[in-house]
């Protein structure tokens, strides 16, 4: 994006200088959002407290981040340790919903960006902040997330997008916070961006925008194993699920945001879960990124197994339509609209029933569902063993003759 | 299934003895049907002629089934090489449609059996054959297909479901069949059956039918290289498209039948295309079943991404959908039905802007979408070579507010 | 159907003659069961005790049909006053769906089917049956409805359908009934035949079957006023909801049966209600059939009307494709089938907020939605009142530049 | 909305002062398009040249509108009869998708809105106007229906929106027609506005706004009857449909711009089509508007129940399903977008076979389809005469009890 000379503010929402008296920053401790937090006290004059979420990410040393915002003129610096209601209060929905958009891509950014938006407007209230600003820029998926869902969640709050907003190019910021002795990593010119939280890690930028480059993974992912790297055997790993939700992996009970952690690290090093896809943002553009999920991609795969295996074909074949619309209404910023409630009341429907064990084969690259039981599931051999089809097989012709009927009616009189 | 003493005969189509004067046979050399070939002239008493179809499969010596057939008493033996037919009208048709159940199974039988019936129509006619004998069980999703598709193209003719109807366990089928000097398979024992065409193979049986077993895939996959056994580094391969359909190989043109069977030895030389799947067959069961869909595989992951690439959100959502739809029809014994041929409409029209280059790279069992190109690529980057993003980046927040309004609406209402 | 001589069992939920020892059979007191009631106990010789549901119908004299079946034999006569449940657990999920098929056929006789079969199987182990009979017949819906819901409720149960099964056309099933002392309608002639609860009732056969014919409905709809018979003024009447569900008519209280029985009267008298259709029969036939339904019109409207007032523009999208599917599911005997739950349970969640009042406006035939308030409504007049609209009208632009991108990208490609 | 002191461009196409050189105005000849014209040349200072629609609007004379628009300063004056492509290429494709919006609004307005998009385009380019001027509010669905399809059809061109610019507030406006010589007309005061072709009306504004109030309906529509005056008579009318499309109307063949014209004046005398809808705005607002569309209403109800006869029931589900999103697209300003051509493929498919008379009963506001013929329809009667349904009776059971099995195991499992 070209250095923006002369942003307009034309959303009733966005906060104009000298409207706003304190303002709440969500912050991860980068070289962007620590250019904001003293580009905002330059330019609205006003305190500014920062927040920044545990989200369970890997690479983050969070207490330094903290200091690093104090350093850098926060009147007050809050780290919110969400894992676990980030796991069970969003990541249980995705889970239930098989969350997928466009492909693999297990949504881990739109859920992330739900209850960070949900936070900073409790955190907002509480501080006393009448207006968050964020980092997301004019061109993405991200604004449209957190603006809309703080806006939802409190039509009050105010909004300021310094990158929008700010005329500054990159060489500027870096100007900036050179003049402002904020630290500019070396490898400044790595084109690359990433979120990350424990359900995944989004990467863009550089060759991933172009769908015609091969993107050079071993320049970026440094978290997990590349399938190349991986072991050269192939490893079993046990999810427990009751009522669609993992309780236990290898037959270790432990709490959902433990699970996907330690999911991360044993299918991490058989580069499970590594994502290429050319996907539509929200907002009109075609866009490449590359993901790194690999707990993620588990235990979606096993949920998506167990649940087709206890459910009828009638109902599976709803269920894979519903978990489309949930992807995209996901992706699309409607994370708190009530079509997605109305879903979610579906899907707990459904996963009364989704409990048993997924057993899956990790090996080079790929997971695949190599067995499972379920007091629920509807195959035939659980249900009635080996005494023969739980149907006349007489009744197969009768069963052909109707329902094959009106098709042959159909085709009868197209020949007319 | 139990022995059989009394099957009555309740559909109207269904051949009786005494009824029929002139049987066509779909055969396929093995042990059932070559026992068939000699019960239908012992009991019904009339003329059979066989019918072998060539789909493209690999593991067949046509011309010696073809023999056997004339040695074991069929007064005709006639073997269709349909492959061309195969490719261009049926296979095609799945590929636009991204031909997928229940996951990653690619309909290769479904699809197979679509043809298979329509030829045994034209074939009985041109033989003067008034009824047709067919291989399937009572209790799974092919008799419903092959019958289904018979009588929807011609309701004159009867059906014979020997398997249905004849008195015979496993045992005495042996017993029929040495009495009689056809050959018995010296792995009498091999639990599994298979189906084979071009498009892929599809295992039943055995450990396979149970969802809690881990299935032996080397005691029965023959054709292809398992993923541990696949070579160490990875291959890359290129499909050219054009209005949905791939063209060429590697640069190669070719045609559809010939490309098909040498992307199986290629991609299942990296052991790419092995799906196993619980799922649910058409007639109310759930069964596993392991398919070995090498082409296939490579083909729709090829063809989906391209497809994503050229389409609009809005619309990659409902082909999405409509993909599901169309799965579960094909499976569903309905290729026939007006209800697919509207969905293939609806899938020609997109899959007229389907046209560019796919690379896929192949390892270990994986194949994934590397890179492509398309002169109808909805890419900014093909678009707009860097010039800035195509809208003016004060219209976000415009966006932003009208975009959430509802959802915001909603909320508020929600807390009276 | 022609006289059936040779019917012949397949199912393996049939009763065969000398398996069962108690028969529960379910009586209208009609023609047609009071033979069954004899016929049954000549045939299978065994007690025979008879249900009969009190589903609010309007032309039963449920006491006198009673008194019937014990007269011709059966060995206990039972009255099930179902109303209540009739219309909180069954009725209350139709009104929630807005329960439409294939126009507006608000599924009166589905809906019934499912609480008919559950009554029998409660019914039936009480008096210890083992075996249900029922008087449909084997060309239509209900067979499958009954048999199927009653086998999935108990599979142990066996099922006898008589009309499928003896042996007599019409004229014998008279000359029967005569030999017995069964007294025959004087208008035996009459070729209509109707099933009737309060949420509406099912004409069929005659000039009905046929679609080219303007079925003579003077001749046979005797409940209501026909349209051109109503009163020459609009009548408005106001219908309250609470969580989906009325609770209220024109401001009184009362439990909902008795509201749809009054509201049948209201709406009645103004030939609300009166849908001809050609319809899909589950068995592949269509079939025409005339329904009576004025409160069940009225109450649908109106939930329709309030739902898609209180809810967002996605929601509402997705809804009326939910509704269409619970349509079709509820027609096609799938009441049990955990897809009908899962859709329940969207729908109850969605219901939380349809509350509010709709005022209805009759009038020869038609209903319509005149006024409605809702605290959710989410209309801006509710809102905001009068003070502009709750978005700054400068982002319209810039909503519509990124709203329109990909669309203008296509068509700009397309040219190419 | 407030008499706006600030417009700010925001749109990259959004014409600005001194840039344009001649614009092309859509002209209606009411009084906002006329104080737009003169307002136009004040500000823009450019010539501008009219553009009037002929889309079979009942109310207007527009050689009158056309020498109003050259009085008030047009250099040229542009009457567009473009009434037979209207019926032909929009109409015609929104009958195959039975258009219809939240209820039975269908959509006149916004397929009116697609051909004036693409007319403006092709006038613009001919008359050398680089600007395109309409009379949209910026709170409408109007303003992303026109400005989204011009730049969809030619993104070069800039547009200008004078009501979200000019800042002149409903007196301001009277007072600068008055000033200018601008009839205003003597109901100023009329709070409704009205959009009008021949495929319907559309009214808004005033009590119609409020969903709690009963539009009085008496002081608006003026073509059509009311149902209360409607004749005591029904009337039937017949209309003959080819491939999807009515050919004729009571047996007299006429082209379809022809038939619609004809229709509206037969079905309005009976006060048919006259809808009251709350829907939600493109934009996110719900409001209230009443429609006239007689013509329309007729066409959608018996292209329905035909269409509908001559598919099978697994199309008829899908096609209600598609028609809800073509609904939504249509209302949603997604004329343009690939999505819609798709459907418009899938729908040109199924009409294939959509052939055939449906007479319709007319009487009171109300339309009734009564009797229907066609060679495709799948009904037994026309298939079989009276001989007996084309199945075997014995099959019935067959089908029952495999076609529960799955809901069957389901309970059973539940129970544990």
């Amino acid at each position: 994006m070209k250095k923006n000379t002369d942003y307009i503010k034309v959303a009733s929402y966005e906060a104009k200088q000298g409207e706003v008296k304190k303002i709440l920053l969500l912050y991860s401790g980068g070289l962007d959002t620590s250019v904001m937090l003293k580009w905002l006290q330059d330019t609205y004059h006003v305190e500014v407290v920062t927040l920044t979420m545990d989200l369970g990410q890997q690479h983050d040393d969070l207490e330094a981040v903290r200091k690093k915002a104090l350093k850098f003129g926060a009147v007050e610096a809050i780290v919110a340790d969400v894992k676990d209601e980030f796991a069970n209060e969003y990541i249980a929905k995705g889970i239930k919903a098989n969350a997928s958009y466009q492909g693999d891509y297990h949504l881990s950014t739109p859920i992330g960006r739900a209850i960070t938006a949900a936070k900073a407007v409790e955190v907002a209230k509480k501080v006393g902040a009448d207006a968050v600003a964020h980092g997301a820029t004019g061109k993405g998926n991200d604004q449209v997330r957190l603006e809309g869902y703080i806006l939802t969640l409190n039509p009050e709050i105010k909004i300021i997008a310094p990158v929008r907003e700010w005329k500054m190019d990159r060489n500027e910021e870096i100007a900036y916070a050179k003049a402002q002795n904020i630290p500019v990593p070396t490898n400044v010119d790595f084109p690359y961006s990433v979120d990350d939280n424990m359900w995944g890690m989004t990467w863009e930028g550089g060759e991933i925008e172009d769908p015609s480059l091969i993107p050079p993974v071993e320049n970026f992912l440094t978290t997990y194993t590349l399938p190349k790297n991986a072991p050269a055997h192939e490893e079993l790993v046990k999810l427990t699920f009751q009522r669609g939700i993992p309780i236990a992996l290898n037959g270790h009970k432990m709490k959902l945001s433990l699970l996907i952690q330690k999911l991360n690290k044993i299918s991490g090093a058989h580069g499970v879960g590594i994502v290429h896809l050319v996907e539509d943002r929200l907002i009109g553009l075609k866009n490449g990124g590359i993901y790194e999920l690999p707990a993620a991609h588990v235990v979606i795969c096993a949920h998506k197994a167990l649940e087709q295996f206890v459910s009828t074909r009638e109902l599976n074949e709803l269920k894979a339509q519903m978990d489309i619309k949930w992807g995209y209404l996901c992706y699309a910023a409607k994370w708190f609209d009530p079509a997605i409630s109305a879903i979610n009341a579906f899907n707990d429907n459904i996963n009364e029933k989704v409990t048993g064990e997924v057993t899956i084969k990790l090996f080079k690259g790929k997971a695949d569902v190599a067995a499972m039981t379920s007091p629920y599931g509807l195959a035939h051999t659980s249900f009635n063993n080996g005494e023969g089809y739980p149907f006349n097989v007489n009744a197969s012709a009768g069963f052909i003759e109707i329902y094959t009927l009106q098709m042959k009616l159909a085709n009868q009189l197209k020949k007319k």
